[in-house]
């Protein structure tokens, strides 16, 4: 699992991170206009802070956006045009939460997807993203996902601008605003990638921002890009989404990367997903409510067992110790009640798949 | 503020960080020796430190100089000479302290400033300083600061080394003297960027160093890359530094950007700086004895209103509670002191601005 | 001392670390076949982990290895071939400790380094690793090993990711195992550089890794690459290894580089070498062991200036306080024993020279 989902998340994060870029450069290859032209298209929601640009409204095709002066441009750098075409069909200016996506653009970041790992797999450098420069803003340290998107940047032909611990080593420890250190770093960047621990913190700097912004985890709140690769892997593995069955296994109630996961696998059709989960991180009522109005079937089960030998995949996750704040007593209960071992793999079907996002401790032996 | 603060900051770095190569480019652009041999003149004190070069005397225009041999050259890589005719009229060989500044020289480095935001907004990545290895050496953890000088190296090409916090995580922990540090990180880069705890750390680095060092500010020394971002942003702002009128609000004991500003303001014509502080946190004797030796009129005032009427400039700062250390009574007695409001923008002139150089707490509402 | 190991040690490194670019290259200056399939060859342990290359047997010549599909390749990048020609000599997948070279390999790496120094001199930016990703992966905070692997990586047009104390920053805090760690960084990076606070974490590192793994300091274990460049450092000052006499002087017990170091001097001829140490840090049986079994004089003294006027070589470290715990006590008593003063200087002999790994305290005055 740890070399295929960090494999798929360092180019899917490259997909998902530029689809303005990729919409300019199918713009490049589907019209006869100068790619200068064609290039200011993609690029006003990523236009420099200083410069207030009209925000792109949000997940709609913008293919007609009047020029505009002195942006910056870098379709003429682009190789080949193959690693574009898929780029066309959607439109990002921020990343903030799976309910964003639909089915669609879901089926054209998996294209762009594959078009990454062909250039992640080829024998030369891509200057895709030449002159681009990505800031990773991580008030949490988080060595995989930080490193997973820098990596997707620099295979790229873009740069970065890193910190490791924003909140101890930022004015966030002086007490300085997240839109006051936002609203600095978008005149540094042309895109910011951010982990928090406060939930709805990438929404707040996605607000502030006039570049786009990148949740790379905010608290207990969201992971989309964890999910996005999710879904990806499983399209991968299983072959399908629709009418796939999935157990989401351990701490639900923290656990931002299942709650991401839920609203995408909501897009597609006849999807049953099982939780299991200790009595005290149960799934929480916003997920539930929100697969019921969206014609999601789920059910809650204590037999991971029985659970498992029904689904496709069984997505296993850490009891999170630092979520459980001084009753380390609680947290001994939960962990360990859900273990995926050889008793499990024995009852799963053929083709069945285990995942997990990481860390790990001993609920995968 | 914050946007045009940073992004001009970045803006600038580029510039007074360079200067050796934009002397060097204006040679080459204003004479007919070859490209190598010009840029041969213009990287003497730049020389990698294992082969001891003989260290060009600070401030002057050294317009020529013996070559010599193996040493890095990128004259040749350069796009356009437009980007460099501003360096001609100045040379630097570290940047510490506002004092050594003159009028002149900022004259130049704000041509050069502005030579760096076309680059910073034109369409193709810049090369101007590719090939050269910035080192990042943040003894206190500051991401702005940091973050903008990595900024502007990156968008003219260069590359960066990078440490976020080495008073913990480097030798300095085990007790190593900062001339070690310094004569082991000049042999990896050809300039070291500093921020350090102690006033005139930046000082002795430059002293034991034989690359540039860029003082990024040295505890409650100075901070003059941000002092010659303010004047700029002054002079873009209000059009002129002669005859102008800044006010100086808040921590002005322990603010070093205040400090550097001061120094730099000193070097205009008919400058009148007022000083308006708590009490506890006065501006220091230094700075006032340098400005009455330099002629500048300055006058303490506890009334921010009427202060804030007569003013072009109203520069905010931030009472800093780390300076405090034990004694939080003395800290919330000064905060809270003076605070920029609308009732004090209403008394402020039409053209007036209000400036902070952040973080910002709740001095301006 | 600090300048030159410095220097050296970002060359070297650029030498040790990618073994297997070079010997690609001198294939492909020492045959017709097309520069890439000799590329091919060069590669095929540098392969991403997610594609199961078969590992090539440690240390071993591979001149003939079958060519296999969509790898990474950059040899047709290459400026120059004179570079590489030293490469041809020798085959690594991973630099773990010092007792896995032998002589012919070492003054191969020795070569290497000469034609790194030329580089790291020359007047052009090196595109020699252009497109390869490095992750350096330290557990334990080193700015000074840390920033030397990545100058070398990117004065060789490389790339870098980078975490500065992964120890705290990364999921090995909530307790993730170190294979899982790398499994993930494999996925991401072409080769990592891995400092730790466990002896023996980089063994187990690229037992798991199908990337090559550089040893950059294991707790008290070794420290190969600075041993490496003290070699080489003694080789260059004193212009041969064989037959020289070594005084090993300080924390001989804690001390990761004199063990490497040991290790290496062990590869030559009527070498000499004389552990002048605190009772408390004394070497350790095993190094003793080894240097017996391999016909290696040594022994034990309290006298260091009668050692150091026999020496050709003081290599004096310090006293690893962090090594003690509580027992300062115990620290105080080791430290200062033996310090290289003038006295020191004065009974040595004319060419014989002081040499430190640094981070130096009051050791040498």
């Amino acid at each position: 699992m740890a070399i295929l989902s960090s494999l798929s998340s360092a180019t899917l994060c490259g997909a998902s991170v530029f689809p303005k870029v990729l919409a300019c450069s199918s713009e490049f290859s589907t019209n006869l206009s100068s790619p200068f032209e064609s290039s200011k298209i993609c690029l006003t929601s990523s236009f420099p802070a200083s410069r207030h640009p009209k925000k792109i409204s949000t997940w709609n095709l913008t293919r007609n956006v009047a020029p505009i002066q002195g942006i910056r441009c870098h379709a003429m750098q682009v190789e080949t045009r193959e690693c574009f075409t898929a780029g066309k069909k959607f439109q990002l200016s921020d990343v903030i939460e799976g309910q964003q996506f639909d089915r669609e653009m879901l089926s054209a970041i998996f294209d762009v997807a594959r078009e990454m790992e062909k250039i992640e797999k080829s024998s030369t450098q891509s200057e895709l993203l030449k002159g681009y420069l990505m800031a990773t803003l991580f008030y949490e340290p988080s060595t995989r996902t930080r490193l997973s998107f820098e990596s997707a940047m620099k295979r790229l032909g873009g740069e970065v601008l890193t910190t490791e611990n924003a909140r101890e080593f930022s004015s966030a420890a002086k007490g300085e605003t997240l839109e006051d250190t936002i609203r600095t770093v978008e005149g540094y960047s042309d895109i910011i990638v951010m982990r928090h621990f406060e939930s709805g913190a990438a929404r707040k700097a996605a607000a502030t921002a006039n570049i786009p912004v990148i949740n790379a985890g905010d608290g207990p709140g969201e992971h989309p890009t964890q999910a996005l690769l999710d879904v990806y892997t499983i399209q991968s593995e299983i072959g399908k989404l629709d009418g796939i069955s999935v157990a989401l296994v351990g701490d639900l109630a923290n656990g931002r990367t299942v709650r991401s996961l839920a609203y995408l696998l909501a897009k597609f059709k006849d999807v049953k997903i099982y939780f299991v989960s200790p009595e005290i991180v149960k799934m929480k009522d916003d997920i539930k409510d929100y697969l019921t109005s969206n014609g999601v079937k789920w059910e809650e089960s204590s037999n991971l067992m029985e659970v498992a030998s029904k689904c496709d995949v069984v997505y296993q996750t850490r009891i999170q110790r630092e979520r459980f704040g001084e009753r380390l007593d609680l947290y001994e209960a939960a962990r360990g009640k859900y273990i995926v071992d050889k008793d499990l793999l024995g009852v799963m079907q053929e083709k069945a798949i285990i995942m997990h996002p990481l860390p790990r401790l001993d609920e995968v032996s």
